[in-house]
């Protein structure tokens, strides 16, 4: 990819973003150079990761705050990652490109994206986190995450933001136990959406006794709960404010480069393992490893055996080409 | 650990049995001798995953199908693995030793552990596969994995096995169209349970016509569609009829030994993934992580840049020890 796609993107150009969001995706080895040109200037959006479980309002709520931050300063820009659950037979997002563009898809200054989870093994977060840094390279002020909180991969990349928001709705006790579980720790803001549901403040109070589990240091973030009802727009704008009281709080001292340090260590070690993965996933490998299975199988090598022989092999003769992001 | 252990789990001593899945999960390093000692003796039980999303009432149904694999054959015995989705606050399983030990936990043919996600980024399907090697090697004929359906590593666990059991239940149209997703593909058994809910038979025509777009050769397994009530025991024999149907089946031909390879393959990537990963996050790795990630924030490196550098590194000095699953 030349330098013109870099210039391209730099300058907001909505079709260059689209196509290396898609590149990311399918080939992301090729993208390697753009993506390393684009980083330095990926830094200045803030960074909101959205996540809760299945039906709990993410997308509406998403919407709403898009038009709300539209709204309260008309030259802002938003862009908005959509991470979609999907379906290896009908090779495609499950939900599609959905109502939500209705509301907020003409907008000039908005960017919407929908990926897929489809074989993206291991690769889904690097996907998302590059096209996160496309849109805030292409001047995004902020660029939105958001994702089904459910799942290790899908839990850790809403994580990685500036500020992470858990959405939650009042629901079936046992269910809505299960998926909070792991969601509980990472929110910087609380969010119980539906609240004009039954059940809403018994839910709110809930979810406040488990913070008050948190540990918690003298100076700390205290995670607000607020209460929406997102297809109202219902709560909207003190949930922006919310937001916008934590960006604040990141800017004292070394907190955001403290936070913005982590989240490059955990790219890092994305690339690394990418890399890492990808020599075990050639078919010249995938049918040494077959062969290696059935000695294993037989009875001829333990498991830890063959482990230690395609170490010994992958450190041997091979060249670590970065670039080579896991493939299925 | 010396060879004692072993030969105790092989006469399936309920203790041994414990305290080894206590170390796979805690020092699976220390614990490769004696799994290789094991794996052979491992691949006599039947091994079936159950999973779902939450609240589709997979406990009660891994239940309600022990106890009529027992009432069958009252000589059979059923080890069971539970992975709890769990709280880093809590330090333990969520949903803790539930209210299904008092109908299964005190028949001695039953062993019953639950295991927590928590932490287990990578790891928790080497120590999932790991505890069912082990209840294998016991003597246990089936061992059930149950795990929440949602989540990379989570379905992938349940997929581990010569039977996938995949369970829905009748609900909330968008969530669970949403956890579907993932899951339709898995499964050599669906199972709609609770099915004595509204809409049950609608869910199940859709369950149905999902799986009509599942590319199938002749000759190819043709999942069911079981409707059960777990909690009345209703459907549970022929959902075990099915179970026994399916591993009929994989009997004729290669069909078992094609999906045991799959699986060792899987193992074994699994522990070369998790040595190589093990080098990433040693404390001292750590700093020197941090270092350079600061030096990509500042722009003096790319993010592709530090990468090779940490590739570099792994490949340089360092003894790559299998035995050091990645800690965090």
């Amino acid at each position: 990819m030349d330098k013109t796609v870099c210039e391209k993107i730099l300058s907001g150009d909505k079709r260059a973003v689209a196509k290396l969001i898609t590149a990311v995706e399918n080939e992301p080895g090729k993208c390697e150079a753009v993506m390393d040109s684009l980083f330095s200037h990926s830094l200045a959006a803030h960074r909101i990761g959205i996540t809760g479980p299945p039906g709990s309002g993410k997308s509406t709520l998403v919407d709403a705050l898009t038009v709300s931050i539209r709204r309260k300063k008309p030259t802002s820009s938003v862009g908005i990652i959509a991470i979609d659950p999907s379906s290896p037979f009908t090779h495609g997002a499950l939900l599609g490109d959905r109502i939500r563009m209705k509301r907020i898809g003409l907008d000039e200054n908005v960017f919407i994206r929908s990926m897929a989870t489809r074989g993206a093994l291991g690769g889904l977060c690097a996907a998302a986190s590059d096209a996160a840094d496309i849109l805030a390279a292409s001047g995004k002020e902020v660029v939105m995450v958001e994702t089904v909180g459910v799942g290790q991969s899908e839990v850790e990349i809403a994580q990685i933001s500036d500020t992470c928001v858990v959405v939650f709705c009042p629901g079936t006790g046992d269910a809505i136990q299960t998926l909070k579980a792991g969601l509980m720790e990472i929110g910087e803001i609380f969010v119980i959406n539906k609240s004009d549901l039954e059940g809403a403040d018994r839910f709110l109070l809930d979810v406040r006794a488990t913070l008050e589990l948190r540990e918690r240091e003298k100076g700390d973030w205290e995670p607000p709960v607020i209460k929406t009802v997102a297809t109202e727009e219902q709560g909207i704008d003190e949930l922006l404010k919310e937001i916008e009281r934590h960006r604040d709080y990141l800017s004292f001292g070394d907190r955001l480069k403290d936070k913005r340090v982590e989240a490059v260590a955990k790219k890092i070690r994305g690339l690394v393992r990418n890399t890492l993965e990808s020599s075990l996933y050639t078919p010249d490998e995938g049918d040494q490893l077959r062969t290696l299975s059935e000695s294993v199988l037989s009875g001829k090598v333990t498991p830890h055996q063959a482990a230690r022989k395609v170490i010994e092999r992958i450190r041997g003769g091979r060249q670590w080409a970065i670039g080579n992001r896991m493939k299925r």
